[in-house]
């Protein structure tokens, strides 16, 4: 997921100062307002050595009342410490009612040291994760806020970073031997430290990847992730029902908020494209190689889900013609997912998912899926907020279920930027027989790109786990596309049998 | 925890038919309610063969209409279950809007045996318990009622119920070579049954244990048990407001509901005691091991943690004297626990306890402890009800840090019955320097008894786990007490250094 993360988000000076002031001023007030209502607010920053905790946390309490706050640096448990079950030390820093406690490093700093260094097995490392989700909601449940952020830089830019430090003589002392020693070892934290964001992202205390190479930009993503979360904190507490979360849409609170938010989808490059003859030639390739797969996962009882999601007029459609051309259609069913049946509205929203996962040794394709709950039915505010919150866990959870029983699981994103959809749309309203596919409801969705955008965001980092990887599909070229489709199937099934 | 449950609960028959028709009728009006407001219930019936599932399931479908729910029989998985992931079948059975589903077995059935015959791991199980719990929280939250009853009735009864099938030639046919297999290996199933109890009890989908022995008690302990939780849900759904319980006595919604708790207390024998001549002897040799144990576990550095809790006079003051009599002032503390502060109040109320885990070589004795959220609070309504059901799982989570860090914890509950409580506070009351220690709240709480009684039980068997189990000591006699107290406190201690 981090590999994922755009590092080069930037703010110009004009921007930044254009936004700061207004953000300190609301944070200032909201904490006042937290106080008031007795909330307890806990904010922790995790990251890479390097990354710019200190900064940025000073950047933070700058515009707080000093009255209200405290910062705890943690670092080696000390001797009366080391004495007392692991969490002691964080119960002790808990935030009372009406005070904010900022944590730099916390209780996950230590259990990533020490799969690192295995000198904890995966096992134990897992109990830990489990501790800290526990700790962290019985806080939640409780009435605390919890804020995490783990900043991120890459290897390169931490190499840069310490080299600087290391070249000021009065900053020189600061970098140790374990800095460069966790420098050297930043590929082996990387997957630990991926593993850590997604097992303990929890509805009640979710992560936010903070993109820290521009001091700016992060700490104006910082601020005003603290103001959206104190601002959402406050509208639950004043209907005085904490277990119910507010319909509508969650940037609403921040104008600006949609320049902080992740953005994969940003990073994919959308000119990728493909020579007719190269297309042809490879699609036939493909076309054969799936066939034989499907017969070999019949015989060998391996059940597949390929599941499609991706804008209006982004190509599902095609790409899943291709895809099944050639396959025999005794061992595939497309599942197209409309508006759910009045049936399946009384079940669970997971239900007809549910029913539909395949025999072992048959392939299930989803035109649209179960994602529907994160994408256009939290856009649309067909569910309420509580509810597609929940649902990136729900989901994870059925996901790791199948996976665990043996099915190759492929999810396809296909990507196209908006000029693109725009063309499309156009060139569907010109041709006679395909006026039917584009609706008013295609160009409404479309006004709401950046929320869908938003929402596509979120859903990769909440969703696409080590088991269960979201494939973005490049899809301006439609050739492209079909051939990124049908090659990820493949190498997927390949991989499993 | 089932061995200590009263298997010889009986109800005769005219007390029988005195609640059974207003029962049967209330359940009827309450499914037509929960139809109603789209509410589904699903209520599964696990425990062990011949406990009498198929019998019980009919007597609480008696008083259904018939056109408002079905009952599945579990069994082994068939031809197209077996090829699909383990929860397939179950979610396929969940029950839509306004619904009831009644399951003859469940998806533990399989998981225990799985466990006995050793054919998945502990690791593997431990999984499964925790997809069990997903599933759960997943229909709860999407607001499905989830009733678990588990049948229990004893090694004797079923071989005795075996043996009376087998004589009956209509029915002979029905004991099966796997029914005798399963009863020979009734102690080996003891302890996963008891496992999977502690691990998938959770706030959304307790489990409730039947004494399976008087058909009639099971019968309406089983009605009873489904009239309430569908009141108490009717209740959630009113309010609007899923997330927030309703404060107040659980057992309100039914007058008769006392005679259903699992009376683990009731078991108790209080006519235990000691002769003088044997009691100083004892305690005097009890007090010189403590003493010693005391500087062992300061050498290798064991923190020890002694919770009592106990009814008003039940003597928790002269067993914390006797126990510390001889020991070294500077390796414990006694904690006693009061009212909580306004630093206190202003925190999670788990904080306090959290604070005062010993140093790893000291002893921590709490004169009353974090059980008070479950027994006082939830008796006298000083928090809401979701705050003590949640208490249970964050207590037990809470334990298991510290045993995990190597805590050795003991926890005692002194029991007198209701007549040596009233004898002790007249004594009190007669010696003017004891007066001081009765006041009228101690009358007050007295009047309410049977509920701190229900409340107690279900501590018991909520937080009565492998890790960190209750003692009961039975405190009438108050020499017999002292020396259970010491004595299980020296054993505990025993068992780990």
């Amino acid at each position: 997921m981090l590999e994922k993360v755009d590092l080069k988000k930037k703010i110009s000076k004009i921007e930044y100062k254009g936004m700061v002031d207004g953000l300190r001023e609301r944070l200032g007030e909201l904490q006042r307002q937290a106080r008031d209502l007795g909330i307890p607010v806990l904010v922790l920053f995790e990251g890479w050595d390097s990354a710019g905790k200190g900064t940025l946390i000073n950047e933070l309490i700058l515009s707080l009342d000093p009255r209200g706050f405290n910062v705890y640096s943690i670092g080696e448990p000390d001797q009366e410490e080391a004495m007392r079950p692991y969490f002691w030390r964080f119960w002790n820093k808990t935030p009372q009612s009406g005070r904010m406690v900022i944590l730099d490093r916390s209780w996950y700093t230590q259990m990533v040291a020490e799969r690192v260094s295995k000198s904890a097995s995966a096992q134990e490392t897992e109990k830990k994760f489990y501790d800290s989700i526990a700790f962290e909601r019985q806080l939640a449940d409780d009435g605390t806020l919890i804020i995490k952020f783990f900043l991120h830089i890459s290897e390169k830019e931490q190499r840069k970073r310490l080299e600087a430090l290391e070249q000021e003589p009065a900053a020189a002392w600061r970098v140790t031997e374990a800095d460069w020693e966790q420098h050297r070892q930043y590929n082996k934290y990387l997957p630990v430290v991926e593993e850590m964001l997604q097992q303990t992202d929890a509805e009640s205390a979710p992560w936010t990847i903070v993109e820290a190479h521009d001091r700016r930009y992060a700490t104006l993503k910082i601020i005003a992730t603290v103001v959206q979360a104190i601002e959402k904190r406050l509208v639950l507490a004043e209907a005085g029902c904490p277990g119910i979360a507010v319909v509508g849409n969650p940037l609403s609170g921040l104008a600006s908020a949609k320049i902080f938010t992740s953005s994969i989808l940003a990073g994919a490059d959308l000119t990728k494209t493909l020579k007719d003859v190269e297309y042809e030639k490879v699609m036939k390739l493909y076309q054969t190689r799936i066939r034989e797969l499907e017969h070999i996962i019949y015989q060998k009882r391996v059940p597949v889900v390929i599941a499609f999601e991706g804008w209006d007029a982004a190509g599902k459609g095609g790409a899943i013609r291709r895809l099944t051309e050639h396959m025999d259609p005794r061992g595939y069913t497309v599942i197209p997912t409309s508006a759910p049946t009045d049936e399946e509205k009384a079940h669970h929203y997971l239900w007809r998912f549910w029913r539909n996962v395949p025999k072992a040794g048959h392939i299930a394709i989803f035109d649209r899926s179960w994602y529907g709950r994160v994408l256009v039915e939290r856009v649309e505010g067909f569910c309420f907020e509580s509810d597609w919150r929940r649902a990136y866990k729900e989901i994870n959870e059925m996901e790791a279920q199948w996976v665990t029983f043996g099915v190759v699981l492929i999810k396809c994103w296909l990507h196209i930027d908006k000029e693109e959809q725009k063309k499309r749309f156009e060139e569907r309203l010109a041709n006679p027989g395909k006026q039917w596919k584009i609706t008013g409801e295609d160009w409404r969705n479309r006004e709401q790109w950046e929320l869908y955008e938003a929402a596509v965001d979120e859903m990769f980092f909440r969703t696409s786990t080590s088991y269960a990887p979201w494939t973005l599909v490049e899809a301006n070229s439609k050739e492209y596309a079909r051939v990124k489709v049908i090659q990820s199937v493949i190498e997927a099934i390949e991989r499993t049998i």
